[in-house]
């Protein structure tokens, strides 16, 4: 990636104000072996330090079927029971991060697979109840940003599962999105920063049912203006507040794009500005 | 614990020859939340450096049945098929690690869950088929002993799983006696190595039915006449095996001891010696 930082292209080191790319994957592509293995091959052509935030909401559901535990969404969003958030452990912070891990490691990539209760890198309070119980479900409330630096700093290459804990021993089920923007956000504190969402579409698109109609650079006007008039989607609307939020922090560059793009980051998908 | 080291009571520091306390627990008491609470609480009052190595074999075999995985033993040992695995991989690495993760940093201790793939800690490979197919079963070929001591360096506290990976993208599914032994090995080339085995018992017993029968310090000698008599049955044979491994590879003790007694080390269980 296009950098003016001499140590764009290796680890962070010392003190220097590095580089790190923070890409976040979701959905199919994490849950297909053979998708998921390419997206793998190409995260690790990325040179420098780097983060893999991963979900698997689809893999929660099915193995939650498989035990009896009912799935229910509101607005996208799950609610977590007791049941469940033992399905959710179990699902992103073991079967799919640590087969990730696994994964990585005979790429060459000396991954190490985090939740947010790891050397605590990101605590949650539990999500009051207000018209909506999201039952066990975390919201952000502080990334330890040096502890992965420290790790980056070692040649480590953080894969982190949308899980949080409260410090009280609760573990939480945290969208993986913002996962991904709330670790932006803490190391734009000490590094340039790129964050990249990987999602089925080559970025975030004006005519929803024409994938050539990718908007280059989204400007946060603009995504208000496409909001209002309905031109993205519901889906999108969360990951481009996300988006914008580490933008605002300090965070170098966001980009939307497919997964398929991953090695051509130059080239594809939506940046966002202001 | 006693030792003559100035750094025994904090966690390593530079290239000092510091103690590191190697706990590991299994069985009951780290499945049933009490015993478990309690059992990190003592965990959190050893001083210095530590590493707490869990089982899980009951959790996995519960969770197995109620997804329709056949459990299959042969000698104390789990057969393990790809289902089976996926099992081990969520259970061991998602619940029950992450759990206990969480525990701990409530505990003031900053935890740090891992598998043999994380920071590719513990290679294995997949276990030779003889008589016996094992499946996805990992004998152990390396321990980074390295890349623990740099997080023991931290003040982190490594929380290890039953798992190894084969550096080829497959988790496997190891013993977790032998994970704590293979760790003491690798980590005896550098500390002052207590491997402490925490079971049901208040340690070896010369009558088997007799908890007051503690045998306090066991020889080699003594292990081999026992093991002939049959004193020792054969479920404390690998234990011991490992633990004997441990010592002969350099570890300075190893305490084989129940989980109630972890506080008071020094005046329980039974202590290996050649």
């Amino acid at each position: 990636m296009a950098d003016n930082n001499s140590t764009a292209s290796s680890p962070l080191r010392g003190d220097k104000r590095g580089a790190v790319t923070i890409v976040k994957v979701g959905g199919k592509v994490v849950e297909e072996p053979e998708s998921l293995q390419q997206l793998l091959e190409d995260f690790s052509s990325i040179e420098g330090a780097k983060i893999l935030v991963h979900g698997g909401g689809r893999s929660a559901t099915a193995m939650a079927e498989k035990l009896g535990v009912k799935t229910e969404m509101i607005g996208g969003r799950r609610i977590t029971s007791k049941e469940m958030l033992d399905v959710v452990v179990m699902v992103y912070g073991g079967l799919i991060n640590k087969n990730i891990v696994a994964q990585c490691q005979s790429l060459g990539m000396n991954a190490i697979g985090l939740t947010g209760a790891d050397l605590n890198i990101i605590r949650a309070v539990k999500r009051p109840v207000k018209d909506i119980d999201y039952g066990y479900a975390g919201d952000v409330v502080s990334v330890q940003g040096d502890q992965l630096q420290n790790l980056l700093q070692t040649g480590a290459v953080p894969v982190i599962a949308p899980l949080t804990h409260d410090g009280n021993g609760l573990m939480l089920n945290t969208n993986a999105d913002t996962m991904a923007a709330e670790t932006a956000k803490a190391l734009a504190k000490c590094c340039e920063v790129s964050l990249v969402y990987c999602f089925e579409k080559p970025g975030v698109l004006s005519d929803p049912d024409d994938d050539n109609s990718v908007i280059p650079v989204l400007t946060h006007a603009d995504f208000k203006k496409y909001q209002e008039d309905r031109t993205i989607n519901a889906g999108m609307i969360p990951k481009l507040d996300n988006g914008f939020d580490a933008l605002n922090a300090g965070a170098k560059e966001i980009i939307i794009t497919s997964a398929a793009s991953l090695t051509k980051l130059n080239d594809s998908g939506t940046r966002l500005t202001f």
